[in-house]
Formats: structure tokens, sequence, C-alpha cells
């Protein structure tokens, strides 16, 4: 007899992490010191991991806008915005979105993700949707939610994109929709080649521009800006809870589109309104940054800055062009350990592990805000490379050249920097190292290489060891084995005498602790 | 060649229901007085089509702990909970939740509608769930999301529930959903029944507390509290758009359960999270809700004194045994007469029409705060009994009985009133005339039956002739014939002798226009 409730008491990972330390999910912030840094377990960090791009979430002009609105308007609009909960407020920003955005008409949602979702309400039984396969988890569930086909080409592959295209029944209904900058990698979408093909093939393109919108453009608006294609960009989303320091998200194009979605997505029509702060909040972000492109300046110089600084050291910022910056670690643990080191020295920032990317390609992802100090961000890129160097992720010295980033900046158009091998290979998913190194493997490895894995696995083990307590091993009891089934990258035999070694210290500890 | 964007091209609804005057949606509020009073196009109308029950949206200590936390922690979180979107305030909401519903643990997400997609990652492909077919749209997004088979079951009809119980697969895992109140009907979940079918056929329970959490229960703790049965009822899920005076919703149930959705459920770890100014306000309204029992027994007696009102003049309030007060109309257009005039007479309330109700049951749906005056109260039956003579929804002489209606106080255990066959009939779907009144039918009809339709007849189309804007009727030219069609419900007779007179009218508007 089975019961839908199993898979949550099976679920181990959470254990896992824990028991090991290496949990790095839901941190709670206590206070905020301007958005640039946060107090976390009662320690000021410097924070590195948050998509407030331009520092609005702090503007003391952002925060009287929303209390304003809330001395206005009261704390919620109790309902959706068909029925009782639309504001002149609503109107207004969307209003002012539609003319920042150069589209007909603009609809503001509850959330960036269920603005996604509200695309489902144009897609019909007998559309077609092209969507790449690194698009936002919110474009893949507004998909599913609709009753068109989907075909997911490969990762900004142009020749796929077509392929696709051209097998499609000629006479369907077709959209291609694509991330503007990849969230994770921080690249973007080759918008230039896939308004060509749209053409060609008579299909409708829509982007999310999540992170770009108040990045990328002279003006901030977005992908299409920068690429000179809004009126080719049928369709382009937003979210506030970016640059527009609020929460909602905003969808922009034809009245005629925008108008069905309004009135028919279901998104829209079954959910609370934003509430009257987070949309003064936004109306007052939009005014700053069409006043204040000095931000986005400041934005791309401190990207640059951080790109460069890392490359300088060694690490491989990928293929970035964008302030998202993500350092290429490769192992999962080594990850965690790097984020945990991280957090110790006063660094926040967000492991992302399999499988947001492929295995063996887990990386460290950093962002910036305007707002950050140069004396901030040299410190963060202090503190990376000596944690960098103690965890074998970037040699001792500094390597004597690297490939200056190359950011995108108006007056450009690139979508990404070279991937290096190991770079391309990680995102291909080539890296995972599956079912641990053989002996074969081993014996044909540098003994340089395999004092290296040696001494990685002995200081995760001890690492390990160290950082665990009573309380969490007795947890850990039901799951030993389970821990090293998952971290079976370890070579086997080191993972034995690595399992001995700890089974010795749990054991001990366990039994300790029940004597209490 | 198709076009993903002809159907919003030729979707017409949208201009004739502009152009006739009887479009209902969309309305902006430019000022709320206390929440239960607003301006709309610059005139004070009472609000009543909220869902703000305990009125605490407009309450100064609410209004206060947003912009505290604005100020505190700015104006957004910038991130996802499970990244860098944690504060310790949402920690704070969720352990009190989890306290105040007798719950093992609870996680609050960003809106309700997402808190009802996040089922989506308990339920497996092997899973099985029993959907009542009036639950929200967001319990079916959520249910559509996940990979499980759905069966649903006629509106709270437990014979059919358990039919489908019996015949699914033994081994499978089984869950039972469920809208605690449901929203349009105003109605309860037969909880006990579901608990007792769910023993026997080992499934779990999940209750969408959405309309009664702060409403129902001798503490406000839902539905589940009301029957006695919260441990009997798995997971409970909550929105704070309606009693808590923000936005966004929780899930409460086994800390496994809730740890699991917590790490794997798309709609929490892709979105961002609540803001401190919405976090802030729920806690303040938790904290109120708990108080101040008085609210929910002031909320109660409204609800009583409302139905009863309407009762008393002959209107027909259905099964409703909640502060959603229902008032049947039936015809469509005639609803939307009905929103029309209250609007105009200063009341805001909604029109429900097909699909969300049957064909032939359009209502007005009412809903009430706490914080409604009996002037006010007293203000809108007035009106309705006004308009509701005019319109010949009601007798011109008041019924000499009525039934009075039952109100789910704590301590009883009621589901609904009993349907009038009226009200029975419409939520069965027997009430849609399609197609018209055959020659047969009207042979069939008393004189005054007759006369009554003729009445109807010429006084909708009179009002809609009057209604007619030259503007209107200029975007009105593309489809005057899909108007009628649409109107399908008027005799075949009266429609062509209307249509003759519309068009006669409208050529002329659109003539004199087009001469500037």
């Amino acid at each position: 007899m089975s019961d839908v409730f199993d898979k949550c008491r099976n679920w181990k990972d959470y254990r896992i992490a824990k028991a090991t330390g290496l949990y790095p999910y839901f941190r709670a912030i206590e206070a905020s010191h301007g958005a640039t840094e946060v107090e976390i377990e009662g320690r000021r960090v410097i924070m590195v991991g948050s998509n407030n791009y331009l520092g609005l979430s702090a503007d003391p002009r952002v925060k009287e806008a929303a209390i304003k609105a809330v001395e206005k308007f009261g704390t919620t609009c109790s309902g959706s915005r068909l029925l009782n909960g639309t504001l002149a407020l609503h109107e207004e920003l969307e209003a002012k979105l539609a003319k920042f955005l150069n589209r007909e008409a603009a609809i503001v949602i509850s959330t960036g993700f269920q603005t996604n979702l509200a695309l489902a309400s144009i897609l019909g039984r007998h559309d077609i949707v092209f969507s790449d396969r690194q698009n936002h988890a919110s474009l893949v569930d507004g998909i599913r939610l609709s009753f068109a086909t989907e075909r997911k080409f490969r990762h900004n592959d142009m020749d796929h994109l077509e392929q696709l295209l051209a097998q499609a029944e000629p006479g369907a209904g077709k959209i291609i929709v694509t991330d503007g900058v990849f969230s994770m990698e921080g690249d973007l979408c080759n918008l230039p080649r896939i308004v060509e093909l749209a053409k060609h093939y008579n299909a409708r393109v829509m982007t999310d521009d999540a992170h770009s919108m108040g990045v990328l453009g002279e003006k901030g608006r977005g992908t299409s800006e920068y690429f000179g294609l809004e009126k080719e960009t049928d369709l382009v989303m937003g979210t506030f809870s970016k640059s527009f320091a609020s929460l909602g998200g905003v969808l922009a194009g034809p009245f005629e589109v925008i108008n069905y979605i309004r009135h028919k997505a279901r998104s829209v029509i079954f959910s609370a309104s934003m509430t009257p702060a987070s949309i003064a909040a936004a109306l007052k972000a939009l005014e700053i940054i069409e006043a204040e492109p000095q931000r986005r300046e400041r934005l791309l110089d401190i990207a640059e800055k951080m790109h460069n600084g890392f490359r300088a050291m060694g690490f491989d910022t990928g293929v970035s062009v964008t302030p998202v910056v993500p350092v290429h670690i490769g192992d999962q643990v080594k990850c965690f350990r790097f984020w945990r080191a991280l957090h110790e020295a006063g660094v926040f920032a967000n492991p992302v592990i399999p499988p947001a990317v492929e295995a063996g390609h887990a990386l460290i992802r950093t962002s910036y805000m305007a707002t950050h100090t140069d004396a901030q961000l040299d410190r963060v890129l202090d503190i990376f490379e000596t944690i960098g160097r103690k965890l074998n992720v970037i040699p001792e010295t500094r390597p004597t050249v690297y490939e200056p980033v190359k950011i995108a900046r108006p007056g450009t158009r690139i979508l990404s920097n070279k991937a290096s091998e190991k770079w391309a290979a990680g995102s291909a998913g080539l890296l995972a190292e599956k079912g641990g190194i053989t002996l074969e493997q081993l014996s044909r490895m540098s003994s340089r290489e395999v004092a290296g894995k040696l001494f990685d696995a002995v200081e995760q083990l001890t690492w390990r060891a160290a950082n665990l307590q009573p309380d969490d091993l007795r947890k850990l009891g039901n799951a030993p084995m389970k821990l090293w089934e998952k971290r079976g990258e370890l070579p086997g035999l080191l993972l034995e005498k690595g399992a001995h070694f700890f089974m010795r210290n749990g054991t001990n500890g366990t039994q300790s602790e029940d004597r209490n």
C-alpha cells in the first residue's frame, strides 16, 4: 500500500546535507545594511547573491513610495485584478511600462513566475512553442499548462532551432520563447538569428527579460533594445524582483494580445493582484531606471571588474557577458565547501549544483548591485582567491595571462564570451565522473594528480568529520551508506578508507550522545 | 498560415461588452476609505466585492507593521526563499502559522496561487488525486503541473467520490483535495465524510482554506477546526490576500512533507519570496486574528444579516453558510445590467457569469468585512431591493415568509443551506435556455410570462441602445451578429426585432461619427 507522503519521508538528501554541515539553503537574513551587506546568524556578510541589480530595494525614494502606498491603500488589494484588485496605480504602472518598453500595451502580474504562466493563455492546441532548453522554470511550466506542442532546442543552438522550425507543420501557429539573459550562466540569447528565423518561418518571438530589464540597452529596456530588435520581438516579459525592487512581473506587446491575456490568463484572473506597496515600489524604480543611466554604467563596470578580477586569479567565469558572474568549481561537494568557506569569511553567494547545471559543472553564482562599493568588491575578490587556492580551484600563483571579459555594453552586440574547454565540457555535461575513478584511470594519472585527489579526499573527510555534531550524527544513522553512494565520485579505495575513518568518528559521537 | 496571435485578434467578447456598456472588469480604485468604501471614477462606493473578511488591510496596526518592515528590510527580497530571499521574518511567520494551525510545519509562498501549484511537487506519476469539480483554478493547475492521475468528483458528491476511490488502483498513493469554503457559492466541503472515506481507502486529505482561515472555527483556523478534524486533515492551505491583509499563501502539515515541498516545489524555489511588507502584514494580521475573536463573530453576524436581508426581499442566496453571499440573477445580460445599476447606485459587487458558474445561473457575488457598519449594510440592502424590483429579479412586494439562513458558526457542523429548486437547477446547469425559446415553449407560457419576457427583452434592447456611444459603435461594426449569437437566449422573434432596432440606431451613430 503506497502513500503520497512516502516520497517525502524517504527523501534523505536534506538530512545528509544538514548532517555534513553542507546545507546552504534558506539562510535567514536578520538585518539589511543598504542591501549590499546583510546579517546572518549574527554575522555581517557582503551580499553578492542577490538579483537586486540596481540596488534600488534599499533606495530611500523607493521605500518612501512603498510606505505612502501602504498609508493610502492599505497592505493588500484583497482580490484579483479582474474584480476588486485593480488600483489606479496598477494602470499607471502598466501605461508607463508600455511606454518605457515601446509596446502598445503592458500587463502587470503578481509575480514574475505567474507572468510566465500567463503565456499559457495564448497558446492553443494547434500552436507550437519553440523553447530554449535553459529557459527559466516558470516558462517551462507556462508551456506545460497550455495545450500547445513544445519543441525544445539545445541552448542557443540556432541550427537546432532552424531544424525544428523546418520540421514543424507549416500552417501551425508558432512562437519562439527564450530567456534574454540566461540566469545561471549570464549569456544572452541569439536574438538577431532568432528574429531572422522567426521571419522566415512565420513565428512570433517572446523574450524573458527578467535579468536584463534595467540592465541591458542604453535605456535599460533589455535584450531587444540591446540588439536593436524591439519591433521584431513581439512579446517581452520582465520581473520586478530584480532591477525593479519589488515583487511582480510585466508582459508587454500588442494591445490585442495583452488584452486577451488580461482576461484569459488563469494566473491573472484567479490570483490576488500586486500589493499597493509593490506597485508603488516598481513605479518609483522605473522612474529611477529612466532617470539614472549611471546606475547601469556602474553595474556593467562592476561586472567587468569582477569577471576580470576572477579571471586574473585563474577562475573560470565562463560565457557570461553580464553582471551574473558564475565561478566554475566543478565537483558538487567542493562547491558546497567553497560556499561554506565563503559564508564563514563573510561573503553571501549561491552554490548552483545539478540539476540546475550539468553534473561536474557545479558553480558559485555571484551577481552584483550598482551600489556595491569597490572596497566591498575587492574584499570579495580577496576572499575568493584565498578559498580558491585552499580548495585547489585555482593555482597557488596567478596565471601570467588571462582572456579579459567582454561585457554587453550599449553599442556592442555580443552574445557571450568564448567558453574555455572546461566550461564548454561542463555545460555539455561531459565533466561528470560517474561511478568514481577506476584503478585503471588512477594508474594513468601523474603522481601529482593522484596526490591532489588524495589531498582533496582526505580534506573533505576531515572537514566533514570535524563539522559533524553529535545530534547530526544521530540523524545520519539512518543513511550513512547513502551518503557515500551519493558521493561516488571519490575513488573507491579512498572512499573505503574515508568511510572507516568517518564511521569510527561517527559511531563514537553517537554513542557518547546516547549516554546522556 | 496560422498565427499564435490570431485568437487574440479574433476575440470579440471584450469589444462587445465595452460597446454595450456592460463591461464590469478591471475597475480602477482611485482611493480607499478604510477599505469598506472606495473611490472609482471619482465616485465613492461601498465595497462588498472584496475578500478582506476581517477588514485588516486598513488596520493601522497592520499598516504600521508593513511600513516598519519596508524601513528595515527594503521593498523586496530580490530572490527566492531557497537562495537569498529568506528573512528571519519569513521563518517567524512560518513558525507562528504552524503553531496556530496545529501542524508540525508550515511554509509561506509568494502567492496563494503558487501555494496550490506547490502541491505538484508531492504528486508522483503513480499517485491519484481526487479533486472536487468546483475546486479553485490554482488547485486545478497545481494538479495539471504534476504527473499524477486526476479524478474529478461532482461538487460535494460523496457517493461519486467513494465510487472513484473504490475504482482506483488500491496500491496507488491517494489524496483527496478540496476547497474548504467554495469561493463562488459559499458552501463548505463535506469534510466529515471525506475524512471517513480517506481512512477507509487509505488516502490523504488536503483542504484549501483560502476563504475560511480567519473566518471559520472558534479560533479561526478554518474548515478542519470548524469540523473538529484537524488531525485528520493532513495538509491545510491558506491565502494571505483574504483575512490576512497581505499577499501570499501558506501550506501546513507534517514536517517531512512541508520540508520536501520547501526544497522541491518549483513555485517556491524558482520564484522571489514574499516581500518584507507582505510578511510583516501577515504576521500582524495573525496576531490580531488570534487576539480578537470578536471580528469573526461580527463577520458571521453580518453574514446572517445580509443573507436574511436578501431572503426577506425575495432574493435567492443559495447554499452559502458563510460571508460569501451570492445573489442569484440567472441570465448573464441581466446580471451585467444588475451589476451596472449597483455600480451607479454606489455599490461595488462582482458579477459572476459562465464559465465561473453554470449557464443560466449568473449571480452577483457579495462578500463582507467585519468592519462594515450597519448603515453601510442597510444601504446595500436598500439598493439591491430597488434594482431587484426594477429588473424583475424579485417581486414588487416582499414575500410573506422566507427560510432564514443557517450560518457556520463555531459549535455547529453544517455544510450548506438547502438549495431552492431554482438554485439547484442553476448549479446543475439546467437553467440554460440554449438556442432561445421555441414557439412551442412560448405557447405553453402564461400571458403574464410572455409579457415578462417581452418586457425584459425590450428593456434590455432599449438600455443597450441608450448606452451605446458613437465610438463604441464604430468598434462594434466588426461584430454585431456575433453579439446576437451570444445573446441567443432571447426568443428568436424578439431577437430579430431587437436587432433591427439596434442596427438602425447603431448605423446612424456610426455615420454621424464618421462625418467628423
